[in-house]
């Protein structure tokens, strides 16, 4: 159905960045935007500034379009809550870090629910609602993790999200998501953690004295939010595994080389990084 | 002597981005500047720029102060040919990444020649003259590390070199230097590598979709220069090695809290990750 959106009663559980941004991107697009948030000051001042319409009544409550915007273990605490919480059938998309859980968990909701797994690849250093931004999203790649049980009618009316906060759309499945953000944010974050951490164990000051750009860039993830982390992590300790053994062995293949002084099997690593590396963020 | 560097004759082989920005830093601040590099065309650039005043007579010339800035293994080459070149007394600086080689084979100098290591912790992406920048080296941490038979005035006139670029000194010894340069520098440029290899060995192109600025930031350094990379690495390999082994075994500790689930260990390396890095670049 075309034009969903535009007629939709949204609510939001989890006004953060994610959740508020989401609010500030969404508002001129839906009927009406109802939120949620764990922190009492938090909905007040989503209240005040006008990002919500009103709070979602957890006594009782109704939305056309439900959107969970909490880290991997809240989600999972909702997702047993909301067939209580609101009514009659409506759309559910969540915004988790990892889906696999998620998926699982959304398989022992009511059939009246149509649940789809999103996970929107941008965000920010810092966290909070005093920090979300109505551009957040804008040309930002947004996985969609749709289930069997996902009606047609939720991937259309994400997909008119998608559009309205101009974001783009990436089908993929719950396991191949959380696979492949393994390899590209869960472990780059324990890298930086290990970096950090290996420097802290060498017990020598200077070496902060000397971290320029290049140390400043590889550990910037190391000063994500923990608990979040922690959430995402073991939330998705398959796929974690899996790609931090390959960086492992990756590691041990350099080390192997620079040991052995072979200096043309170092350089077909390095060059192939290179090259791979490159042609990206271009 | 104050004022030393005033009325020195400075020769720079190197003119790249480190000796090339060096170049028209100094320039106000000494006698004079000739230079010379491997590359015809960029030394004919220096001298058209009138970055450098003339060329260095590689058959036989005279300076007051010398300065190395190519790569650590044409440092190398270059301590070996420098004392049929230059004549008489003079002070020699170079600029090499890696310490350790460099001051061993500045032992083998003959007396008249005073030599100091120096490694500037700046840089940038990109190299070459086209991108040499007067304020490259301003508030840049600048590695000093003296020998033994380093006079006294080289310390000094390299004190007023630092002075004259705005970039601040840091006294190292060259092994010291090797291991926290290992730390900072060397060992993320391999975890850089082994995040893209790895993912590239994922095989799925859908990765690169995913890739935001986490992935961008955790793997900027894969992007280097190999050639200058590569005479890093093996003129440091025991650092290397000793650096790299602690991230090794900081990411096995890491892979074994998530394997075992123990959110607790894996909160308390995560938290002291965090806490070191959010008080380092603010």
């Amino acid at each position: 159905m075309q034009d969903a959106l535009r007629q939709s009663h949204v609510g939001i559980i989890g006004l953060g960045l994610m959740g508020g941004s989401l609010a500030l991107a969404l508002r001129a697009h839906c009927a009406s935007i109802s939120g949620y948030d764990v922190d009492a000051g938090t909905l007040d001042q989503a209240l005040a500034r006008g990002i919500i319409a009103r709070p979602i009544d957890l006594r009782g409550d109704q939305v056309d379009l439900l959107i969970l915007a909490t880290p991997v273990s809240a989600i999972l605490d909702w997702l047993i809550k909301i067939p209580a919480v609101f009514f009659g059938p409506f759309h559910l998309i969540d915004l988790g870090s990892t889906k696999t859980q998620i998926a699982a968990a959304m398989q022992s909701l009511p059939t009246r629910i149509s649940p789809l797994g999103g996970h929107p690849m941008c965000g920010k250093e810092t966290s909070g609602l005093s920090v979300a931004d109505a551009n957040l999203y804008r040309h930002c790649r947004f996985v969609l993790t749709p289930l069997a049980r996902t009606h047609a009618a939720t991937l259309d009316i994400a997909r008119e999200l998608l559009d309205a906060i101009e974001a783009r759309a990436l089908l993929l499945d719950p396991a191949r998501h959380d696979f492949l953000a393994a390899a590209i944010s869960h472990v780059p974050y324990l890298t930086s953690v290990a970096l950090v951490e290996a420097t802290r164990r060498a017990d020598d000051e200077a070496a902060w004295t000397l971290a320029a750009s290049g140390f400043r860039d590889s550990t910037r993830l190391a000063a994500s939010d923990v608990t979040m982390l922690l959430d995402i992590l073991m939330s998705n300790r398959a796929g974690v595994l899996e790609s931090l053994s390959r960086v492992q062995a990756s590691l041990q293949t350099l080390a192997e080389a620079i040991q052995s002084g072979d200096r043309a099997a170092l350089r077909a690593i390095l060059e192939a990084a290179r090259e791979r590396r490159s042609t990206l963020f271009v």
